[in-house]
């Protein structure tokens, strides 16, 4: 069969390591690529190999970039005294995509997890408490996810910050909005209430 | 933004030209490749290329393959008097996973489609022709997709091979196995009233 080909199981297995891409999903991939036009499978092959040597990490906020410093940091109108920490260039984007968000960004590509031997040095947390410590950023908003790493993450970032003078804060977890409560889960319910605001 | 980076524009428009991928799936795939360690972006990129280069058209069916002839038209085992025509490799390996069938493929590579400019020339028809009419083969089962197209190319096939000494069948349609009544749409449901069979 064509999928026992070498070749084709290599390229199977490299569909398969995507996220979202399943057993079913990484053979019509492959057999697509091997079916379409040759233009358009190494035009595939080309992008990403292009795309790899082009962007690289902001040296300022880390995020990812194809111009250094990224857009965001040398863009003069963003409000430069304040943070916010995500942990993938996915979550700046998702932010950025709002449109609401006019401060700066800091990008750690991961979070604090012993288990897989990611710890403050892996983030490089030092470059983020040392664009803190030079001075003009009032506020770090930590806006990791509402993991139990996140979480954890979250917490080991504002005792890094706490001696600094800067307030560190973090986004709101709750009821997303225009849905209801019956479709909340526990723990998202529980963070809610904690959480309640005065009206 | 990122997204907008020339190079990466590029990549994600690849990715889009992929079936089965919209915007969304393309960004979270082109994010993971950028932000995923530089062997695993660059082993997909190559193994694109390598199975490329290996797959080729085996000269006898026309499916892909590693190695020419094929593993099936190379298998003595298979029963070399039944031809099953399909639209695409896919098809053929659907049929294989089945397990029931042991004769040998013939793979169009698309329908006739005047619109699309696919004609019996760039299907390769003469190919199968000369096939059934080098003899040998008693049966060619047409097994093209039950789509408008997929019908017209039958019919086409049917005419072709009539003058030739060979019983040609189509592959039957209707309620698939495990289903009910109520979840088939009408044009199945009355091809399976019409391919009735004595009981």
């Amino acid at each position: 069969m064509l999928l026992d080909a070498p070749s084709v199981e290599r390229l199977l297995a490299a569909f398969r390591r995507l996220p979202g891409v399943g057993k079913r999903s990484a053979e019509r991939l492959t057999l697509h690529l091997l079916s379409a036009p040759e233009e358009e499978a190494l035009a595939l092959s080309h992008a990403i190999q292009d795309a790899r040597r082009r962007v690289t990490m902001c040296s300022s906020c880390r995020n990812l970039t194809e111009q250094d410093p990224c857009p965001v940091c040398s863009n003069e109108k963003r409000d430069r005294a304040t943070l916010c920490v995500v942990e993938q260039p996915a979550g700046a984007m998702a932010i950025e995509r709002g449109g609401a968000y006019r401060g700066l960004y800091h990008v750690l590509h991961g979070v604090i997890s012993p288990l897989d031997g990611i710890g403050p040095d892996e983030l490089a947390v030092d470059k983020l408490v040392g664009r803190v410590e030079r001075g003009g950023i009032d506020e770090v908003i930590i806006a990791t996810n509402a993991t139990v790493e996140g979480e954890n993450t979250a917490l080991y970032l504002s005792r890094r910050l706490a001696p600094l003078n800067v307030s560190v804060t973090r986004i709101a977890h709750g009821v997303p909005m225009g849905s209801g409560l019956e479709f909340a889960d526990d723990v998202t319910l529980s963070h809610a209430l904690e959480g309640r605001t005065k009206l």
